[in-house]
């Protein structure tokens, strides 16, 4: 979306949007039957939104680009991920639900073996338990930089999230990780002379873990790489003008609803839980982005069976979500997880809206097939948003 | 196709990908029937394509922009033909396959008759036939310029190439045809400071030239226009990761390939020379380009007939082209010649896409009107390439 001209047109409204998310909505066929997940799955509440809404097919980074996580979301929530991008460590950070800030410079980090001449002989120290990842990093947070604060987090087995905080930081640092065994770890280096100082903090930091984990075989070096400063988004509530909040599960989702300024809400990781919180903050919202992860990990797991299970377990919420009478709601996908194909993919995701202003279309079921005859097309995912708030009426005319 | 993406996201794999270009593929209703070209032949194998795959309608420029071939192919290849553009000179230098360098600049040229007081009275020289014109070419290749190497290639009747080959040339350069008669030829000037030498080694061309042929009369003098440098494209093998053949007869068609950094195959007119160049080639490349001229011959003479029956020719090659079992074919053409039109003309052209991946869509069949229904919609053609990696699981994600 074109955050300049969404800020000349968006007015103050009373209107709700919902937006449900299914992760890893779109599938591919079953060889044996011909129809994908949704068009195998019983889905009529699903179905009515797309009767009378309309629909469409979103592609979220590009023709045939398989979006990650990070860049589906946020073309979601309207910015192009070709140009917002997220660094790796930022989306560790995210991950683990850390509250990066602006003056957070962060890191993926991997414990990592080292051999009595330097050399890297395992980059993933045999993948360590997480329990001994949590009481090394612990060990590493007690090293003390000079003009700068330091955050250790363990992340899961070997890796774990090195985060800087200090003034005049920056993530223009070459990777410590050289790839490849038999080699020594890279000396951290900067690519613009303004990162100088903080490859020197970072340089330091290597120094001093690599002091306090001599002991600590297979673990006993660190390897560093994907340095990313805390991505300076456009804020989603003051470009729409919405009091927006997430209700999502998982770390990641609520840390990139967070990065773009709406507000996490406590919820749990079932559907019931998230129509609780739902129901339970309704009056102080007006925009909800509602996560749903089960359709992605049935995909990822080849699982076509479960993945349309999942599916009409959303369909079933969707009466009760609809008591609540949001002005939009837009059902769709971050990105497509077909289970023949057991992981994201590029195919394009349905799309559906519904509210009482949608122009009549073709679709009459909320699958890949009847999508594609929706009114929208195949289109950007990340103008979903604009598309949302004209029909919440939160939109003035552009022009006299 | 956004080349520094597509750097980001390929990776390496073993599948093959077939392009297969019908030239002016598109076409209009005959009036009696109401059918198109593609709508009347019976095509089979290539509706089998579409069964099994996803379509759409492609645009090489824009809407409403016909392409000439130079635009209609970059767009196939992945290049916004407004963006990377193929000048004049550089374009005849690829249609009688001459290698042009990054050290040359080409121009246009054509022989012309002026009177005794010098003023142009025929811009074509009578069109002189082929075999004068070569002569003439042999002539004046014997002049000698100071710093550069000349170059004087016959096209056809009164047109021939002429290229310099020099440090630091530059095609900033004025046209010398005054594109009227009554006049004198036009005084080459440069349009840049830096190519006053270049514009000085034209002028002492054009003046040597004027010496040689005096007793030549009609051909008794050259105009020159369309001074081009060799486009420096990115490299298509390079950007793709792909090695990437071209299987076509005429000269500009390999010229164009050879241009984005493909090998050009030797090969022979008919359908199944492509088809033994294929075979021959299958284990050295990744991907192929295959061009097929009679669809595009046939619509220029008007002949809607001798059109459906070539149609039907490429059809009866498909089923054996499909036994070397490429995991990406894609039909298309570079642009539209209806035959009722008898010339190029802006109308999208059918595009279908097989793979084993492909979400299903609603078109059965190979033409306009079905590819219309297709789940890929109107698309740009530069798109197509990123489609194709995709399908043959040539790309990672984007982004975590």
């Amino acid at each position: 979306m074109d955050f300049d001209l969404i800020r000349e047109v968006a007015i103050p409204a009373e209107t709700k949007i919902v937006l449900l998310v299914m992760d890893g909505l779109g599938g591919l066929p079953d060889p044996q039957t011909g129809r994908t997940e949704m068009e195998t799955a019983r889905i009529p509440n699903l179905d009515r939104v797309v009767q009378e809404g309309i629909c469409g097919m979103i592609y979220h980074v590009g023709i045939g680009i398989t979006p990650g996580s990070g860049p589906g979301h946020l073309a979601l929530f309207g910015y192009d991920p070709l140009h917002y991008r997220i660094g790796r460590g930022a989306l560790e950070a995210v991950g683990i639900d850390f509250d990066l800030g602006p003056q957070d410079v962060a890191a993926r980090g991997n414990f990592c073996t080292v051999d009595d001449g330097g050399l890297v002989v395992d980059r993933r120290a045999g993948r360590i338990d997480s329990d001994t990842c949590a009481r090394l990093c612990a060990e590493l947070r007690t090293i003390e930089l000079p003009g700068a604060e330091l955050f250790v987090e363990p992340v899961r087995e070997h890796r774990f999230l090195l985060v800087l905080r200090g003034d005049g930081l920056s993530d223009a640092l070459s990777e410590t990780d050289p790839q490849q065994v038999g080699v020594p770890p890279v000396e951290v280096a900067a690519r613009v002379p303004e990162a100088q100082t903080t490859a020197g903090l970072v340089s330091t930091f290597v120094a001093r873990a690599r002091d306090r984990l001599r002991q600590h075989h297979p673990a006993n070096m660190v390897l560093l790489r994907g340095f990313a400063r805390w991505p300076d988004l456009p804020s989603f509530p003051e470009v729409l003008g919405l009091r927006a909040a997430a209700i999502a599960f998982y770390p990641m989702y609520r840390g990139l609803a967070k990065l773009v300024g709406m507000t996490a809400l406590p919820t749990g990781p079932s559907l019931s839980d998230s129509l609780a919180a739902l129901r339970e903050h309704w009056g102080q919202f007006d925009f909800f982005f509602v996560h749903y992860k089960a359709t992605d990990s049935t995909g990822e797991d080849g699982n076509f069976q479960a993945k349309v299970a999942k599916l009409e377990e959303v369909d079933a919420i969707i009466p009760e979500l609809l008591t609540l009478k949001p002005d939009v709601i837009m059902v769709t996908g971050d990105h497509s997880t077909p289970s023949t194909y057991r992981g994201h993919s590029w195919h394009p995701v349905p799309f559906a809206l519904r509210s009482r202003w949608c122009q009549p279309d073709r679709a009459e079921a909320f699958n890949e097939r009847d999508c594609q005859r929706g009114s929208l097309g195949l289109f950007a995912a990340a103008e979903i948003m604009p598309l949302a708030m004209a029909h919440a009426d939160r939109f003035t005319k552009y022009g006299a």
